[in-house]
């Protein structure tokens, strides 16, 4: 390693750094795994440096150099990651994007702005607020994510039922390939010139490239929101709802439906015990959100849902973005974490009830909750909630890998997909075969193999050996 | 080519055509220029043998034996293609997916279906119709394309600005590659679980693989369907109004902006002379549409757009899908052909006199005209059509290559896309390298190498040599 090592700090001096804390900090993501094992004093391999590039053209310098050397680069946003994307090894380097942030050009006319990979996701949401403008990507995660971040994990916001996912709000992004060539695709909205190259990117967790710029298609701060919620018998009757309002063509950014154990642990106050809480938010024009809000409120109440208190709207949207560190579980003895998948309709009943079945026989599940949190005509994502807390500490990895397996095995039986947007990291990497089939393994595979042969990219992630 | 044939005889017999007309019928698409040759007894050469597989199984099959023996295999639908990716080869089979077709699924509770990809257009939008859905996909060609050709092409719908391109209306699909492994992909609509290998395959042109099945996500045939027309001084104040209404969040499904040549030629009684058309078409929920249609009203009335009859929407719907053979023109000494590009609202109207005064002062020309049909909050695409007329009538084909240069170069200066929806096929291919640079194409030739090592799909088709 040394030899890279001097190389690199031959061009980037102290820019690469060799701190043991630092190191320590880069060699890991937010995964709960990961947390478990340094809460239990083992921590992940560290990597032997942290490199930061100040631009594009340092990027590129610093991948060419670790392309001809075969030195393994893990690239780092701001380690939000749940699902042990980045996880240390001594024979590489994390590349991270700090130096690579902020606003580079923002046009009003045209409703585009383009920002550093490295730029978080709220600096890049106020930037274009300031101008009157919304990303309309607003994951849980804004405070704490890269804009490169979320294109690298395929990632979703709490809007994405109206404005869509991560794919269908950028334009443009600026890559780093593996032997440092630089990609730029086309800045216009859609083209025919072709495979779209963007799509690649998307959601290769660090494995095909880097990601050093990204342009979005903005969205105009819309002229009025309203919110309004109502509870359901149970999750089909609430399901349904979304269904019925998402197929009937109307357009809610926000459409969540808790299960009733989390209505009750949201909504204590107004949600009647055993229901399931729906939260709608209508987003647009004046005129179009009041026949939308009446829409919705018919399409609810025709199918059984009643009333619930519109200010739960506004507490969702005032604790949408707490998350308790996992540390604070763990120093209980209980281990914890989230699993989002999709499904169409017809099969969603029957997976939260098959997936929370089955988690909660694992021994010491002390609760298993969902929600449905993005829907389409076509079907919703789940997104289950664990805790458990063995009796015996030391089997808490165990009981979390078990809790995973019983989520993961429900999807496959029921048919779905294994991650609807945190991606596959290493925590899903052993479910990946079987989700893409063998073909389109060995697709992904030649993928890699001709993006980056010397297979120096992010190795580990996503892709299953 | 004696062998293969004989080989692919053994399993399909008389499925495997050597008839000349067949064979003849089968060595070109709708490319203008291979109708004009062809016109001037000059047709292109033939392929060896038309198959005709009945099953994906049968596809497999073919290319595998294809693969083994390094056999061009040419990926055939219908024929309707306009930019030369069909081309005979004496050394080539085409492969015909007219034995794959039909509904294979319909699911009414998930509003999907999937047909066999040798599906003709306007077919599966009558299975889906009986049902009470629409695919939200309305091409000009719909009957004479097939779903498959849709997704190689990465078609346009007259619906898109409301309802996405191909891309978005598809859900999953069925690809043969070019060894014979067959990919499915996943039919939830939306997940993370690395890149999304459809989108290999969207704009794949037939060299990456052969699409054998399309899934869709459905749209229920709305409850309201409403029609406006508006005219406006110029192309720039019409491209103002759709740019406002888009970024203000209507969306109206159809937004086609005629320039005064085509308006008078469309509306000749009710545009007035030197006037540009501007159409919409809204649907929807009924009260969303009585809200759109006004507003959208008021926006285009504030922009100084003033009412045209509103029976201009429907003599587009009555004559939308009329198209004059290219021999009718030929025999009059006339070339022509449709050229679609796309850009940002802030090059449109720049693209549009640029493109319009170059391709004009080509010798011969007769006039040149366009309309904007596809627009996104971010840009628009421009749709030009020019008709020629050399002195020297055995100066046709240099003449539909000039004005095609002039088109693309004036994209290239402008900046913008130089296919929005037909594709790169032969007549893009020498305008494709620029458009890419050096590294989209050295990556686009990359994954062809990955996925089509001996290369046998479509050579000569969308990647430059």
């Amino acid at each position: 390693m040394s030899e890279i090592i001097e190389l690199l700090r031959g061009r980037l001096g102290e820019r690469v750094s060799l701190g043991d804390e630092d190191r320590a900090a880069h060699s890991h993501d937010y995964w709960a795994l990961t947390a478990l094992r340094s809460s239990r004093g083992q921590p992940p391999p560290q990597v032997a440096a942290v490199v930061r590039p100040a631009d594009t053209s340092e990027v590129s310098w610093v991948l060419a150099r670790c392309h001809e050397t075969g030195t393994p680069v893990i690239p780092y946003g701001l380690g939000s990651g749940v699902c042990g994307a980045i996880m240390g090894r001594p024979d590489a380097v994390v590349l991270s994007l700090e130096g690579l942030t902020g606003l580079h050009h923002l046009d009003e006319h045209n409703g585009t702005a383009r920002f550093g990979a490295g730029t978080r996701g709220s600096d890049a949401e106020a930037a274009v607020a300031a101008e009157g403008f919304t990303l309309g990507h607003q994951p849980q995660s804004i405070g704490v994510s890269t804009v490169g971040g979320w294109v690298a994990t395929r990632a979703s916001g709490q809007f994405s039922t109206a404005y869509g996912n991560i794919e269908d709000l950028i334009t443009d992004i600026e890559v780093v390939l593996a032997d440092g060539r630089v990609l730029r695709t086309a800045t216009t909205p859609r083209s025919s010139t072709g495979p779209d190259l963007r799509q690649l990117f998307l959601g290769s967790e660090g494995t095909l490239g880097v990601i050093t710029e990204v342009g979005f298609s903005l969205i105009r701060r819309p002229e009025s929101t309203a919110g309004q919620a109502f509870h359901f018998v149970d999750m089909e009757a609430g399901l349904e709802a979304i269904r019925v309002v998402v197929q009937s063509g109307w357009a809610p950014p926000v459409a969540r439906l808790y299960d009733p154990r989390e209505s009750l642990h949201h909504f204590p106050e107004d949600c009647p015990e055993g229901r399931c809480a729906l939260l709608w938010v209508h987003e647009g024009p004046v005129p179009r959100v009041e026949v939308e809000v009446d829409a919705v409120a018919r399409i609810c109440a025709d199918l059984g849902g009643e009333s619930l208190n519109p200010s739960t709207v506004d507490q969702w949207f005032e604790h949408r973005n707490r998350v308790s560190p996992w540390e604070s579980f763990f120093e209980r003895g209980i281990v914890l974490d989230t699993i989002e998948v999709g499904c169409s309709w017809d099969r969603a009943g029957e997976l939260y009830r098959r997936a929370v079945s089955s988690c909660s026989r694992v021994d010491g599940v002390l609760s298993v909750s969902a929600h449905s949190s993005h829907s389409y005509r076509a079907g919703t994502a789940l997104y289950f909630t664990f805790l458990a807390r063995p009796d015996d500490g030391s089997l808490m990895e165990n009981t979390y890998l078990e809790c995973w397996a019983a989520v993961m095995d429900a999807v496959g039986e029921v048919g779905g997909v294994i991650s609807h947007h945190h991606g596959i990291g290493r925590v899903r990497r052993g479910y990946l075969a079987e989700q893409l089939g063998p073909v389109g393994l060995d697709l992904l595979r030649s993928i890699k193999g001709a993006l980056d042969p010397r297979a120096i990219l992010n190795p580990g992630a996503l892709i299953p050996d």
